[in-house]
């Protein structure tokens, strides 16, 4: 295993940071890198939007259900899903722009996280912690209007950047042939697998939280797609000019 | 800059590749780095088919718009966002998913994106080249078809992996003050950078090309995107139990 696969296998989310900031040439190199994966027909579309202001963090965090390490962290960056700078392009060419394809939503979205992923590896190579917010989206329409994110944009998430101050274990993911199957899906013994797993999980909690939480992970699953997710989500987007058809 | 940074900084698709196939302990250490990526609220909700077969990596070449490094290269893997799974889950607890969210489909796909470009990472860390596989898109229904993709399963996209038999230059990315904006979206500018870039562009497909090819970004978009953009996905995805809400 090198190096590289090492840094990817250590990844744990931080959610505290030493209060070092972080300089504009750091978060630009970064950004860089992140330019630098792969991007869906040469789309190219994300938009990153790097949060200074102290006042619209406090409001990210407080969108994000109070998380306030987006009010603190080194640095917060939101990555949005962005086609107005394709409307410009075909503007340029005087030619009139389809829009509004859940195939664009999807590439979007996808150059999104591609891009993201990449900031996020080259952060944690230079010795910071990461914490993807998702959290961004429960106040998806307040978080859109906060950075003025015009039609054909939408925030799909934010990305907090700093020094760790604190040092979590690694979780455990899935068994490997649970998520790696061969020549087609077959989830046949998959419920075992998941059993076994479920155990193992039950253990990270147990032994992180002194003995406080004890859950698997099935049971955090099941209780959590119970509920409606987020369910603001298709008429946000459809607003911003996405998923229309 | 270290070298993580430099080999992100250094990503180009490989479209063309040795013969030299890879061990299945390879393919095995890439997914566990791609499944070592953030996952949205501990979903893990990616499934990779490793497609061997070589009839139906023939027949997926085909679907891609006969994209033959598809059954050419030494592995292929295609990303699959996977809320079946989540279903066993609610299954083992006698709960009742709530499924077909939008907010549901965002994260699959990105947990899908998130995975495997630390794949994608991973790979080119042990000297691979990558291209990833949108064009399965084109005909998803028979990709579904042919990987015996259950309801709550989409193939996001494909990746082949090989070892490179070109050597192509890094393409060159839009400027930077284009994607990275401060504290709220502002494109005010963008236009004029734009134009630079299509300079670069140009460029960079003349010199590639010996001249036989010489498209702007903005042409190149504008081009594409005055086409409807895979019009059959929203029905598709819909079919599959995904973004009915």
């Amino acid at each position: 295993m090198n190096e590289t696969i090492e840094l990817l296998n250590s990844h744990r989310s931080i959610r505290k940071f030493k209060g070092e900031r972080l300089g504009q040439a750091t978060i630009e190199e970064l950004v860089r890198a992140g330019q630098a994966a792969a991007t869906s027909s040469f789309l190219q579309a994300c938009t990153v939007i790097q949060v200074e202001d102290p006042d619209k963090r406090a409001q990210l965090a407080e969108c994000a259900g109070g998380q306030a390490y987006v009010a603190d962290a080194a640095a917060f960056l939101v990555f949005c899903a962005d086609m107005k700078r394709h409307q410009l392009c075909c503007e340029m060419h005087h030619a009139e722009m389809q829009s509004g394809f859940t195939e664009q939503f999807i590439t979007a979205t996808a150059d999104c996280a591609l891009f993201a992923q990449n900031v996020a590896i080259a952060a944690e190579s230079l010795g910071l912690g990461i914490v993807y917010i998702g959290g961004l989206r429960n106040r998806i329409d307040r978080v859109a209007e906060l950075l003025k994110l015009p039609d054909l944009v939408y925030p799909v998430f934010g990305l907090c950047l700093g020094y760790p101050d604190q040092d979590p274990e690694v979780k455990p993911r899935l068994p490997l042939d649970v998520v790696l199957k061969k020549d087609g899906y077959d989830d046949s013994g998959d419920l075992e697998r998941i059993r076994a797993y479920d155990d193992n999980v039950r253990e990270y909690y147990r032994t992180r939280t002194g003995g406080n939480k004890e859950m698997s992970w099935s049971e955090q699953i099941s209780g959590m797609l119970i509920k409606e997710a987020r369910p603001h989500m298709l008429a946000f987007l459809q607003r911003q000019g996405f998923l229309k058809r």
